[in-house]
């Protein structure tokens, strides 16, 4: 797929033009180096009963014998949920990434039972030869603990990509972006910056994690007599810190709710990243034993997830917690964008249990770990690139990104919008659009991938349902026994179930299957007209499937679809 | 239902526990007075291909000779949509509403070609005798012309229904809120007051709608080289007001894109609330004779709505606009909760054809038609209630408008919080929550209503497909001739299929089928170890349908489900 010749190239598989699924190739000569490898989830809307989306992996498979290793910026799913899959598909592929990232890596290789590849622990600073790259790894501040940018040294010159990150100067643990090296790196030249563009709606700059601590520790001492629970992204190890140590402080024991949230706190315990005292932490099947003032919960599912534990208690199905007028319940994140009726109903539904229930207007619950317009400015004017892509954003964002660095004097030659699947080539003089590489979606559904055109029949299906339509057929004398229908997903009064039988007959009989044994014809009759008689009738489109099931005096028959 | 005895009732048929679908019926002995009667429009998440939910209209049915009109307090499809239906039920309920709010419901029931009932306008300060009751219209400013607060005088004591409002002193039309009429009101005496509770969550007051008339007039100006596409809510009558004196003023023809867009401007030009010179307002169909630059189309679309004329644009597919580098677009609503990933979609869409395209982040681009904490208190101080019951919002708004009324000195035993088919007497020391009546919601689908039976299996249906399996069986002997498996919305690899088709063999082979012609156990077994084995192998839940295709030598055979 990549030619031989020596010149940078860059694949873009995912995060360009969506937020999510983060997937870049740089490539050079007969190397191949991946940054991230990430999933979405899917909405309900688009994606019926889909579980993930992953990247199509295609093109790292037709150039399997180029790929030198995968480095990760950081460990959250739109950066590591694809590489499972990967590794599944394409073996064993050297991975790069932060102490927290290779552990939450380690653990869904684990899960699903896939070979370990090699796994490398990396920390900022540190720099590693793979193939014909030299990757320096930065540290930078977002909201996950091990975030770093990369420094990709090539034999074209530097790229370099800015991961997700946020300008923290107070960060909860003590390690700050570094802006020094930063710096350093755009004065020696940068040939091609990566930037991210989430918050480039948002002017200004981000709001410290530290500011959280102090809302929270506001609600948590103004609330003195109550249980509290507090939900947030169980991968926001500095804000379960905070929380923790608050805790500690006024007198409160901690128990961890929700899988993921119990899953990572452990490891972040294990990596030293998460401190605390001996007797602070407990069991959640344990807080029984505690007086409620006395006991901070902290729990998954500020998102609304159907499975998760706040979803749970909101729903009064929780083992454990059982909500009442006695909890205070403080949601420590912003909905994602599509999540935002999931986490209204878990509101109400709180709300419904007496429970007091904190979120979105107070200020200060949730700070984003994304820079907005003035740390992007700041960024652009540190790495001062010579050409430039933003990525991670949908198209608006990537649009907003490129007038900022217009606005900052980079001149629109030097820029690039990308979508999925494009190819540029980084050359002394110009950057340029090359022709594609195949790229897109893999819908995972359970442990199949489930292609397009399914997706299509779920979504007709789930608007207007089912409609069966079965020839009993006389093979022999070119007969039809009898016509008989079922629905699912809709509903036929009898009369007009009549009449659709009645049409079938009809269609039967006016058939070329008659004279030409053309089944086809036939069903393809059956499906248009049944389908034009439901729609002027009840203006609905059921997906409608007639099946002939030709029978043979004596013979063996066959159903047929 | 209602007991004869009289006393004062009020029954919540919708719009509590919700924002859509406001229903509320007030109850006298023998009278039954309805205010409003709206829809909802459906998700996709829960209910998937549903057109509108209505309110459940059976108390109203089981009560129809005690009803004797129906008040309307404004014309959006929350007040007004479910109108033809009820109607269509019911048959013949005298409306009483504003201008703008009959002329619409006419329309509706005119396109339904459903009978007219007698349909009376009223005005702001005209007072109307509905069977027992005493109902005054008080004017008040929200996001539509023409809309009321009620006091409704009962043999019990006067109801204060506030409608929805927002507090605009500066409206643009020159109609402002009563605030004068309902401090009368206020101090004549008010029993039970229903406050509308939309943007409890929001501190301080609303921005009046002139504000965005300043910003649309900057946004024109501004890009007086381009074409200007500006989408907003059709009803909002006053906004295309804004915009049509604008483009008066800088030079600007406008024509209206959209079906309700175009049907409203007109209904609003005959009544005289779109004033506008003769030639400013050109059809859609002849806009390619005029320059862009002197051009504004205003649009509906700008929720997103797939069918919506912006959408079109968006898409490419509109005939009449294409969109172009050339164009301006400015989106002048804000996402309703549930809308966002449509409109941001939307928005990438425009962007992606060369658009400028301006929303959200600029400020004043819109504002709500509702009224925030600040005026919510002004409006209580001026009614004073003695019954306080806050409604037209989730329960998390309920909660906090209680809230805000307690932190006003209204006693908590004299709030109630209500869920829809609640029902509340009203007396004079006390009011209480009685047993509740029938009421819930109603799907439409094309011109059925659909069961959540129904819905249930669309969603099954959408997340994991359905699978068919038919088991042609030789009636007579109870052999099986052959098993076939159908899948839509999933796919299985061949050899998973014969598994299948094996173990569906064997499940006909050990039936009672065989010998006692069970067909629904045999059936059950299917359905049942099929399923398992599907979600074991690939942790999918389909829809499992077995059809036992049943065959005589020679005779008439049926299929069966």
């Amino acid at each position: 797929m990549i030619k031989k010749n020596k010149q940078l190239e860059v694949a873009f598989l995912g995060g360009v033009g969506e937020i999510g699924k983060n997937m870049t190739a740089i490539c050079y000569a007969n190397d191949i180096l991946i940054v991230d490898c990430g999933s979405t989830f899917p909405s309900m809307d688009d994606t019926p009963g889909i579980d993930l989306i992953i990247p199509d992996f295609t093109f790292i498979k037709d150039n399997i014998d180029k790929v030198k290793g995968i480095v990760i910026t950081h460990g959250h799913e739109d950066h590591i949920g694809g590489i499972p899959y990967l590794l599944a598909e394409c073996g064993n592929i050297p991975v790069f990434g932060s102490s927290l990232a290779i552990a939450l890596i380690k653990h869904k290789l684990t899960e699903k039972k896939i070979n370990m590849p090699k796994l490398n622990v990396v920390k900022g600073g540190d720099k590693k030869n793979i193939g014909v790259f030299s990757v320096e790894f930065v540290n930078v501040t977002h909201s996950i603990l091990g975030a770093f940018a990369l420094a990709i040294t090539t034999p074209a010159g530097v790229v370099f990509h800015t991961g997700d990150y946020k300008i923290d100067y107070t960060p909860v643990d003590g390690e700050s972006i570094d802006l020094g090296r930063i710096a350093d790196i755009g004065k020696a030249g940068v040939t091609l910056m990566l930037g991210e563009s989430t918050n480039i709606e948002k002017k200004g700059t981000t709001i410290s994690e530290k500011e959280v601590g102090i809302t929270l520790q506001r609600v948590i001492e103004s609330n003195a007599d109550k249980r509290i629970i507090i939900a947030t992204f169980a991968s926001n190890v500095n804000r379960v810190q905070q929380i923790v140590s608050i805790c500690e402080k006024v007198g409160r024991q901690v128990a961890f709710d929700g899988r993921s949230m119990v899953n990572i706190s452990e490891m972040a315990k294990k990596l030293g990243m998460l401190e605390c005292k001996e007797n602070t932490i407990i069991p959640i099947e344990e807080i029984k034993g505690v007086e409620p003032q006395k006991l901070c919960i902290i729990s998954t599912g500020s998102q609304g997830e159907p499975m998760s534990a706040l979803t749970r208690m909101a729903n009064g199905e929780d083992k454990e917690v059982v909500i009442g007028e006695n909890d205070v319940v403080a949601i420590s994140s912003q909905p994602i964008p599509g999540n935002e009726k999931a986490v209204y109903t878990l509101i109400n539904n709180l709300y419904r249990r007496g429970a007091k229930v904190l979120y979105g207007s107070l200020e200060q619950l949730h700070v984003s770990g994304h820079a907005c317009q003035d740390e992007l400015k700041l960024m652009l004017s540190l790495v001062r690139p010579k050409y430039f892509i933003p990525v991670h954003g949908e198209y608006r964002h990537l649009k907003k990104h490129e007038e900022l660095a217009l606005s900052m004097g980079i001149p629109k030659e030097n820029i690039r919008l990308v979508d999925i699947g494009n190819r540029v080539v980084v050359k002394k003089k110009s950057i340029q659009l090359v022709q594609s590489v195949e790229a897109g979606e893999v819908y995972v559904d359970g442990d199949s991938n489930v292609d397009s055109l399914v997706l299509r029949d779920r979504k007709q299906l789930s608007t207007d349902g089912v409609v069966i339509l079965l020839l009993n057929i006389d093979v022999e004398n070119r007969q039809l026994y009898s016509v008989d229908i079922l629905a699912r997903g809709m509903v036929f009064e009898e009369e007009f179930l009549e009449d659709l039988k009645k049409l079938a007959e009809d269609i039967f009989e006016t058939s070329s299957y008659k004279n030409e044994s053309d089944r086809g014809g036939l069903k393809n009759n059956l499906k248009r007209k049944i389908s034009r008689v439901i729609l002027n009738k009840l203006r609905q489109r059921p997906m409608v499937l007639p099946l002939l099931i030709e029978q043979v005096r004596g013979d063996k028959t066959e159903g047929e679809e």
